[in-house]
């Protein structure tokens, strides 16, 4: 029985596609903090270069996918699709479950489908050095190795408790070349503040943020680089769902249910964008659900509303699903779903009812990925696993119902720098926060 | 231009290549230790089952691999080939490098082509309880998924020193679902008489297997497994070379050298072998290097004898290259190749001159390993990475030369567990031993 489909090199997608084209209602434009008013371009160009801001406001429905960047994509790229037949079995489900795998990738994630594009632009654009945020370490080393194949510095800002619970993802940035500061750092008058106030401070993601901005307007050629949340980061990884596409195809089926976890929103989109393409211009009957941690509810309980993407305020106003962005989620195993705000295009697409939420405590979701491990062989990122406890859901509803189900999601990384989770989750000791 | 090349599953081998049919000299049989007799079948069968006691002998030059064990395969094969254009370019060499991707399976080496194949051969036979060593761990894991997945139970010895040092792959072990004694342990009357010699023993991997052999066979429905040497072991692997003729086919290029790192000698036996049939018998003249640490120099400065493959002398005598059975190599990175002997048919082949034998002190080895990593991505396994110290060579002779090479290696793993290896490297504190 045929349980993977695997593209070629040739396959691999010419353009990406953006979701902003087709949305039924435009999306809020980003405010400037200061005057409320939309941001004009020029505005954004202390901290990005001018090709990317032109890509996050694009109006095209198709960008062209620079030749450099596919030939590196092919470095791990076309990604294999797969039918979770043992999962299946061990669910007892007569759903069909398949998973794209994004983890073979140099990184083990989807992250470096947008860190080559925009070392890529920056490149171009003359910039010499790019500076960054990293929580559990996912971007930080993506971005460390598309700087290196482009020839650029990387001065990553990575959350202190990570920086020193997680050595390994530090170590592989230091691999791959980049300079690897624990934030709040003495780097920037933000950090030390911080750490005047606080010589303890363990760090967030939004100080990091704050400190890697700082970094970029007070360097010459030096820009910024986000991993998440923006539109242009959205639409690099479509290159997943364009796959996909084709893939399920070759399977000969359409998925009822498509699912992606949600941290700032980017391998959700990149899988799920494509296929809400279809199912706005096709009105496809796609269920489309985006996966959160109950520890940080953004999009189940959060505002929609204008808000900082940043602790310090630097950022421009983005129109999102927000916690607060002075919100301190509880710390849980998956880092990079530990954002107290969610990409505005994802935002949007909640709010028009083209896609669904769902949140459940790690406790579950560790109890799935372990299923999972055991059944498929691949041991979930931790955020990743938040999809699989909703296919399991999924899976397991389709049981009761008698009925069959495809059921798609996304396993965006593999989880063999966070084996510590697992090995609380085996001992009894995790624990729902 | 294309650099990858990628089959489906439908191109899964549906045979394994068995080397012993064509050798031109037969293999030396194993010798039991009390008579120095060839050891008959039947005194295998304590700690092997039958099935695969007649394929470590098996005469026929083919050999079936059952669909069960295809199905887990496609889980992560097929493995792409790639061609390294960033990395010869900084090489700056006119060859042509090419290297078989073997890190994407879940447990990130080529370890789990032969787990899976003794997994699925104790399950026929009966067997309900598998025991086996690990050094780094990368052998443990590896079964430990393939038992999990044919409802087996699982007992690694790991060498203690790695237990304590290496607690990922200690940790996967445990998410895999497998139980795991630091080895010297107080479970083999062995394991206990070292404790009481010292109890701050630091364990080695021939300890290791004699404690696991004493598992076997104080345990009713236990077997024994090993993830390298055996004969049975290089069959399976030999999935890798199979795959890579058809790539190098759609790559259009013949190899003029084919390396593979050498620990027990499976990696490299699972790509040369299907290569070395040619040679034999279609005059091929492949160039074809095995690649061992310096520290551990078996195939360059050991003897050609029998000798006992483990320490406590609970093994048949195999033929082999050693460097003896007492032997204790120093601590280096790549403890995946710190094993006093060779594959007895890695050694015959040697022996025939059918193959070459190169050894590499490990800075050099992370020398080259870490310009691959940040002009190919894949960080390597410290393993795999002194094949890589060996194309190097072979690349900058065919720049001196100004003569056009086509090199081909075996990537057999990835580093992301070992990354400590490179911080150590990258600090300026590694060193030679």
């Amino acid at each position: 029985m045929q349980t993977r489909f695997d593209l070629t090199q040739a396959d691999i997608p010419r353009q990406w596609y953006n979701l902003l084209a087709d949305f039924p209602e435009p999306l809020p434009p980003p405010l400037h903090p200061g005057t409320k008013q939309p941001i004009p371009p020029e505005a954004l160009l202390a901290i990005f270069p001018e090709n990317l801001v032109q890509q996050e406001m694009c109006p095209h429905r198709h960008v062209e996918i620079p030749e450099e960047v596919r030939e590196i994509y092919a470095l791990w790229r076309p990604t294999p699709l797969l039918r979770a037949v043992r999962f299946e079995k061990a669910l007892q489900t007569p759903a069909h479950i398949y998973y794209k795998y994004e983890g073979a990738s140099p990184a083990g994630s989807h992250k470096v489908n947008t860190s080559v594009a925009q070392a890529y632009y920056n490149k171009v654009a003359g910039t010499k050095r790019l500076a960054t945020e990293t929580g559990a370490g996912q971007w930080g080393a993506s971005l460390a190795l598309a700087c290196k194949l482009f020839g650029l510095e990387c001065n990553v800002y990575m959350v202190k408790v990570s920086y020193q619970q997680k050595p390994y993802r530090r170590m592989l940035m230091h691999t791959w070349g980049a300079t690897v500061h624990p934030s709040p750092s003495d780097q920037t008058d933000y950090g030390r503040k911080l750490m005047a106030e606080d010589p303890h401070c363990q760090g967030s993601l939004g100080i990091a943020i704050s400190e890697a901005i700082e970094d970029t307007v007070k360097h010459p050629d030096t820009k910024y680089s986000l991993g998440s949340v923006l539109n242009h980061v959205c639409l690099h990884q479509t290159v997943i769902g364009l796959e996909t596409l084709r893939q399920m195809e070759m399977a000969g089926e359409e998925p009822d249910a498509i699912i992606g976890c949600c941290g700032g929103g980017s391998n959700f989109a990149g899988l799920a964008f494509p296929f809400l393409q279809k199912k706005i211009t096709e009105k496809k009957g796609y269920r489309i659900v985006g996966v959160e941690p109950s520890a940080c509810p953004t999009l189940t309980q959060g505002d929609l509303r204008y808000d900082f993407g940043d602790t310090a305020e630097m950022t421009p106003l983005l129109m999102m699903y927000t916690l607060g962005h002075k919100f301190m989620p509880p710390s849980i195993h998956a880092g990079g779903l530990r954002y107290h705000g969610m990409s505005p295009m994802v935002s949007h697409a909640l709010k028009l009812g083209l896609i669904e939420a769902e949140a459940y405590h790690q406790t579950k979701v560790f109890e799935q990925a372990t299923l999972f491990a055991r059944s498929e062989g691949i041991v979930p990122a931790p955020e990743s696993a938040h999809a699989i406890a909703a296919v399991a859901e999924e899976a397991v509803k389709a049981r009761e119902a008698g009925r069959k189900r495809v059921i798609l999601f996304n396993l965006s990384g593999h989880g063999l720098l966070d084996l510590s989770a697992y090995e609380t989750y085996l001992s009894g000791k995790l624990q729902d926060v």
